[in-house]
């Protein structure tokens, strides 16, 4: 057998988001790769909605770009609408996300992942891992075929054991349609793991034909130059754009949903596992705000051409008929018609604090978690997650060695941190919120916090890094120009005026005038003949005008959460994993020094961080260790 | 319940190749309809090669297109390659075939489907007939939901307890990581439906970056005006163009596959059921013919873009490491990476004599089947049953009367006619061979025989049979000028001479030149100004000159089966459907009365066709009849 079929490196079963990043980012980095999937036909299938980004989200696109992921070139290959979120509030909350033809979406991951080097695809269903000493060796396929390996990724999604649910009907599958998987969650059960079980839902499909859009708010997508890609500037995708629609839920509508309370699984104690508290079901959001009168609904268009739609907060496993009784009262919706109903899933998960940061899990060496297998929800987190899993899968077999993000590095930094070092008890989503230093994540930057980055690994290829490093130096040849350009009252006073920003006294430099709030640098460039031919002249793209422009406005906050971060960054850089027998410190509370033998925080940092770990015993470790 | 779902006049359960042409045809008819398919993402899936068409098939194709079906134009939507067969012999055996985009197929399925007026859609599984006093009234899904319709067209391809084998690995499901469909087949038991098992296989799937071409022989298609649809010369497909490729079997190839027989599920027992005899797989070639050293295998691209192939010749249940070290032992093949192994599947079907004509099933009235659940294979064959169950279906509503084609008017009525007069015992495939006026069912002329019946039954709109009279006329103008026409020596001797044609003596119509086996008109045309004038004037289309060329070329033989089959055809228009009690009819054969009784035919054509009914039964009937 040893001929027939290689040994591979790296093993990554399932080819969701999460499985596309790391079987990609493992085979791009030279290790020899094999990606088994149950359809070829679903590559990075969009379970849920048609639509990559949004706030928090959309950053991660970013990052996972900068680093040379595949997520945001695919999503402008497939965007049918892009807006930027958050775009009248400060650069640290503006956030990408774009509506995308489903299809599209799929095959040009196929595509992706078909024409990289290293990667082998192989379609067939995983039920068992191959283990020796305590070390992954492979997995065995339902088709009866052992595959040898020295790494193995698990990105199973919802597949481990599903279950589905719609009103009193339950029965078996990782999606609609699609068989669920066994035998894997069990075996890892007898291995040690803790598994857990979570639920998430989705809404129903409805016909567009159906709908009178009149009746609805129209909503367009922006029309500028902003992309997921630090590449997009390169090329353009043809698709015809389409609008996405708001409709609003009522009284009515509402009385009907709670006629179906009782039958409902997530009420009536079918489902006992814990849903996405940011993305519930109606019913859920019924119960929880039993006073709002109305809810919006957001009609997002599944492909260029389809007439389907995706219904965005109507997710539901409420009976199939009280979902479209209630539909049909919502207005511009008086004859809808559904391809099918909202349901629940409930799946198996595995507690990611049982995963080192680089996503290995501690119990069996060589073997990865990437995705919703560690309570996660999200394309985006998943995709960052399978990224960074391949990428440390690849680094373990050839560098000996890690790559973790920092949470002042990376919002994909601030997400795996935050998992291994403190568990979900629900499905985990990322928010601004859960970074503490969100104006040093923005989106603009990505490539100029993680490219660098990328191309040391060598995951960043020539052209993408020769790319950014053209853009970073015509970014700093702008901020130089206005830095040492000096403008007079008479060239700018009018524009000033105009932009309702004071005028000036006496001549002052570019770079002041363009640190005002009013005042932008497409606003002004026309009043200043020197600065549009410099911009002309040096071919500057309207992403690094922007991206200079956030620099000069934002410098004063950025240098003060730099400041911070480095600050804290000396306790993240204190390692101390496998240092101590912490259950034999007994100046630590008994708590403390249970959850630190459990987690085994690398460094005082993630320590830090972990719920039940007080500062005083953060302190008693400093001392311990000479600080 | 009511007042939110309507009652459907049609529900046609699968939307594969039948089901798709089924639902379309109900709607476009004006019956309101609902399509129930497992999986919208996979709407016309192309489970087995990615082609369309090959000889008697093509012509089917040809057929669907005329009366006004979808498979044609979704056909040239999604060619990558196009090449009319046999176009070194007579007419009747020019074939049509297209390589497909398998993704694009189905995708363009889907767009034709979901903008069907009068046709909904439900993603779903039936598990049951909803059935009162032996009529269909419905279907209930496996959500949990009842839909109510008063036709109801099965199409269930390979679902019905499917069940895969590989090696001596075996498990259920309908396709490769889809799940089959329960329940409906023990309903239709326990009605007294008699069921049996086919078994049909697919080849393993290749990935292209691991072959040497240059050790194979690549296959190209035409360039020329030749397409599946009647309408195809108003839009262009830009898909990139991509060949096939022929590699060959040999000894050693042959004795690894051999290694693999006792655990072959084929040889040892486990399928016991029959597959098809003209689609076998290698096994069953090298088993059959045991003194052929060689095979052909026929590599098929997957897409346009795809690096998958598919290895048309090679389908196989053996071991799947048997079947990739026999594979890697081909010339070119030497380093072979598959995506998955060939398999074979077992399936439930229903002997079609339990049909009408019309498709609907004896039992139970307005029950339909079609596709492969009557036991036939191919997706053009299941087109075909579809578009006709679906034209029934819903003439049975609206008009009262039935659609039947006749064996002289279509390949479709000879595969319908075979079907539910013969029966099948073994998957059944269209030849051109079943047909006993092949001269007749020419792919070239399918228009003329179907789109006036079409468009009788308001399935050809207005649209198409503007184009089709068009066509017509321009051809009969054509036929006219040059029956009208002389040509004198000193024009058309030179021509004559270089296409190797004897000289004429005198000035002759230039009809009796065409008629020359040697000449075309293409091939003339540049020496006859005033017939290029009047091609240029007319506008007339490569399509409306050759199929003017093969009426003038093969009239003699046209008029000869014309005439055989109008004398058939007065024994097919003799009806003796419920005329008589045949059992009581002594003078019968004993296996005559069973076999009239049990097929209970429409007509003294349809009773002489009967295995089992002799001429001399025949005539006992014809006597009987008055005749």
């Amino acid at each position: 057998m040893s001929q027939l079929l290689p040994v591979y490196d790296v093993i990554v079963v399932g080819a969701g988001h999460a499985g596309c990043e790391a079987a990609c980012a493992a085979a791009n980095l030279g290790s020899k790769t094999l990606l088994i999937t149950l359809d070829m036909n679903k590559i990075a299938q969009m379970s849920c909605n048609p639509a990559m980004g949004g706030i928090a989200k959309g950053q991660i696109v970013r990052e996972i770009d900068a680093l040379g992921g595949g997520s945001g070139i695919v999503t402008d290959k497939s965007t049918i609408q892009f807006r930027m979120l958050n775009l009248s509030k400060g650069p640290a909350m503006w956030s990408p996300r774009a509506q995308c033809d489903r299809m599209i979406f799929s095959a040009e991951w196929r595509d992706r992942v078909e024409h990289t080097d290293n990667l082998d695809l192989w379609q067939d269903d995983v039920i068992e891992l191959l283990l020796d000493k305590g070390q992954v060796t492979g997995v065995k396929t339902r088709l009866g075929i052992s595959f040898s390996s020295r790494r193995v990724i698990l990105t199973n999604g919802t597949f481990l054991n599903g279950l589905m649910h719609i009103g009193r009907v339950s029965f078996p599958g990782g999606r609609i349609s699609e068989p669920a998987t066994y035998g894997l969650s069990d075996q890892l059960k007898e291995y040690g793991f803790a598994v857990g079980r979570m639920k998430t839902g989705t809404p129903v499909r409805i016909d567009g034909r159906s709908i009178d859009f009149s009746k609805l708010t129209r909503q367009d997508g922006d029309n500028d130059f902003h992309k997921f890609s630090f590449l997009s500037f390169a090329y353009t995708n043809s698709l015809e754009k389409r609008p996405c629609y708001i409709a609003y839920t009522n009284k009515v509508v509402h009385d009907i949903l709670r006629e179906g309370f009782d039958d409902s699984p997530l009420f009536n104690g079918t489902i006992k596992s814990i849903g996405p508290r940011y993305c519930p079901s109606i019913e859920t959001k019924l119960d929880t705000f039993s006073d709002r009168d109305s809810h919006h609904l957001f009609l997002e268009p599944e492909g260029e051409k389809t007439t389907e739609y995706y219904l965005n907060g109507f997710s539901s496993s409420l009976p199939w008929d009280i979902q479209l009784r209630a539909l049909r009262n919502v207005e511009g919706f008086e004859n809808v018609k559904i391809f099918r109903p909202g349901y629940a899933i409930e799946y198996d998960f595995f507690q990611p604090t049982q995963l080192y940061p680089t996503l290995e899990t501690k119990l069996i060496k060589g073997l990865y978690f990437a995705g919703q297998i560690n309570g996660t929800t999200g394309y985006e987190e998943a995709a960052a997650q399978g990224l960074m899993a391949g990428i440390n899968a690849h680094l373990s077999l050839h560098e000996n060695r890690d790559f973790v993000l920092n949470r002042d590095q990376a919002y994909i930094g601030v997400l795996i941190d935050d998992l291994v070092t403190k568990g979900v008890d629900e499905p985990y989503r990322m928010f601004t919120s859960r970074a503490e230093y969100r104006i040093l994540l923005r989106q603009d930057d990505a490539d100029a916090r993680l490219t660098p980055l990328g191309y040391s690994l060598g995951l960043v290829k020539e052209d993408r890094f020769a790319v950014f490093e053209d853009k970073i130096l015509k970014r700093d040849r702008l901020m130089d120009f206005v830095t040492n350009f000096s403008i007079s009252p008479e060239e700018i006073n009018p524009t000033l005026e105009s932009l309702k920003s004071s005028p000036i006294r006496q001549k002052i430099k570019l770079i002041d005038i363009i640190s005002r709030p009013q005042v932008t640098i497409p606003k002004i460039v026309d009043s200043i003949p020197s600065l549009k031919e410099f911009i002309f002249d040096n071919n500057l793209r309207e992403e690094i005008i922007e991206a200079a422009e956030v620099l000069i406005k934002y410098s004063g906050y950025i240098e003060r959460e730099k400041l911070i971060a480095d600050k804290l960054n000396r306790l993240e850089n204190l390692v101390i994993a496998n240092k101590f027998n912490y259950m034999e410190i007994t100046s630590l509370s008994y708590e403390a020094r249970q959850k630190l033998t459990k987690i085994n925080p690398k460094t005082i940092g993630q320590a830090s961080r972990i719920t039940g770990v007080s500062p005083s015993d953060i302190n008693v470790l400093l001392i311990l260790l000479g600080r």
